[in-house]
């Protein structure tokens, strides 16, 4: 097991990140909670492989926990959702010094972290994230939000978990969709900050896809690692951390066109992440040989969804609306090469680029 | 004009309290944020007296103003409304540098934070408080919720403001009972905290009562700088900021039992002042003289509202429904002597004290 700690003063907190050691939870939550009231919030898919687990190992170090369950999926992030947990705390009685965990993807962990930031102003949250992708993105940077029907993550907190635990061999039972959805934001890390790590992942493409336990838990720690060390600049994304948002403007209009139930995040990340790929090729940041490395890295992986056929005016459309803009200027993150990026404001004035670059995306050429 | 620094690290924030300063606003604004955009949170009775001379001075300043009215009362301080607030901001496209001010009490304040709190994950906040209470109480230290069913403030947050504007000349056209009522949380810091502002008000009390523009601006001033003193000592409630709760426990039992609608909250923390003195004078905290100097003092100002006549073990329930309780442990605030506290955890075997004490408020001696 090795322990990352995320390094944010009062709110500083350590990710766990090892395989089988779920059954630590009740042990290492002890060591940061004299708390004895656990709600844990999951989906019943998750929790019924590893619900019980859990459970087990929170009771023995004298946790009692109540479950909340919601239906998996983007579409339940909601305020509706929210509420409902919000009932059951209530009903629980939860006090204050009570503890709300997540067990399972990016939707349980914003959701249920969204109920600890609100909840009687805020309780301790931990994360026990089981899908790749939540567990080199959300677990790290205390980023929580619930969904509004027009727009993702409108409402929502900082609130930074007290530990993550991340038990890699939960992704064993993931769907392989999941999977390589998770990929994209992974080699996101590499090509927006350490081009160090974008070799590794080339490197040792093979074992990433047969899942090798070594492998893949020097994976997480590192994608945790990046994005601790940019979260550690700017919890509050005032500036640097909104390089992770590579891809995610783009992204989140696609996600949001296929309803968000076409495309897994993690999907819509890799579209994005290509479209920004040829605009930072027409702006000259990006050459043409670093583009083909990048494709060519998530066709190996088995990840080259294609950016889909969408009006590009109507992905435009949908940037606009994407809360990741100032001043009416749509920011956006560009790589700049391999291992650094650009953050641009670009007007009204660029829409004609940023179009020609979906269509170039769309067209893969 | 005078200007109170509430001093909180990077979320320092400044209180500026004159005579018709309200005019001044957009000034003030036009010091700490750059944005071009305010949502004004406020309700039609305050916004048709005060409305037009806000929104003008904002405009002066290039700021462009949108307004959400929502209806007076703690019974919308709720998700319902804040969710109909939110979907303004959505609707009005508010961007992360906006920012959204609240024009009216209490409710105005709470509702208004909250929705400014998790509205893309925290937008700039500003109070413009236009009744006493919110003036000496909530204007300080960020607490902003709305309410649950079974539970006043349940849901919520510590998001600071960027200022607070108080006009002190906005009391003129507040209802008399809701002037008395925030005389309640003035009266409050005296018996806390400071024995020197309980004479302050004592040796006052005529010109409090006929609204003595000086007298006023010191009272606001010097409530405003007890408090901040507290909150920055503890700015998340961890240990002595839950001194300002005194009286809260009994009221808000209290204010559950009427629905909200049978009681003012300064009147219903009057009341929980009063048992909680009760309470004290049982177990030797205040002498009997100080319990008449604190009953008379509030009969002076004409604030002795008598504690109803509620079944006492009922009003137990309720308290112990109340958000400050820790490992089901009653949590009580009481007056040592007058100007200092004791913090109390109360078990099951405290019982019959508590309700003996509420009985005796009821009785009244």
């Amino acid at each position: 097991m090795r322990e990352l700690p995320v390094k944010l003063g009062e709110r500083t907190y350590s990710i766990f990140i090892g395989t089988s050691i779920l059954g630590n939870t009740g042990e290492l939550l002890r060591r940061v909670s004299g708390t004895y009231k656990v709600l844990v919030v999951s989906n019943p898919k998750v929790f019924s492989l590893y619900g019980k687990k859990l459970l087990d190992s929170l009771g023995e170090r004298g946790f009692e926990s109540i479950t909340a369950l919601m239906p998996d999926g983007e579409e339940f992030k909601n305020m509706e959702e929210a509420i409902k947990i919000l009932n059951q705390a209530v009903d629980a009685k939860l006090e204050r010094n009570a503890v709300i965990m997540a067990l399972g993807g990016g939707v349980a962990g914003d959701l249920a972290g969204f109920v600890a930031a609100i909840y009687q102003r805020g309780l301790d949250f931990v994360q026990v994230p089981t899908t790749l992708l939540a567990q080199v993105d959300s677990s790290v940077g205390g980023k929580v939000a619930v969904n509004h029907p027009r727009g993702k993550n409108m409402i929502g907190a900082f609130h930074q978990p007290r530990m993550v635990v991340i038990d890699s061999s939960t992704l064993s039972t993931l769907a392989q969709r999941d999977y390589l959805s998770g990929l994209g934001e992974v080699i996101k890390y590499g090509i927006i900050y350490e081009a160090e790590f974008f070799s590794f992942i080339e490197n040792n493409a093979e074992k990433i896809i047969k899942k090798d336990e070594g492998c893949l838990q020097e994976l997480i720690y590192r994608s945790c690692r990046i994005k601790s060390e940019i979260v550690e600049q700017d919890e509050k994304e005032m500036g640097v951390r909104a390089i992770l948002n590579l891809g995610h403007t783009f992204g989140h209009a696609v996600e949001k066109l296929g309803e968000y139930q076409e495309y897994r995040h993690g999907e819509a990340v890799v579209m994005g992440t290509m479209a920004a790929a040829y605009l930072a090729l027409d702006m000259g940041l990006l050459e043409q040989s670093e583009l083909e490395r990048i494709l060519e890295l998530f066709k190996r992986l088995g990840i080259s969804p294609g950016f889909p056929s969408y009006d590009p005016a109507q992905v435009y459309d949908g940037m606009l609306n994407d809360k990741k803009i100032a001043n009416k200027k749509l920011r956006l993150i560009l790589p700049r090469g391999i291992g650094d990026y650009l953050i641009t404001d670009t007007a009204d004035k660029d829409k004609k680029e940023v179009i020609k670059a979906i269509e170039r995306a769309q067209k893969g050429k």
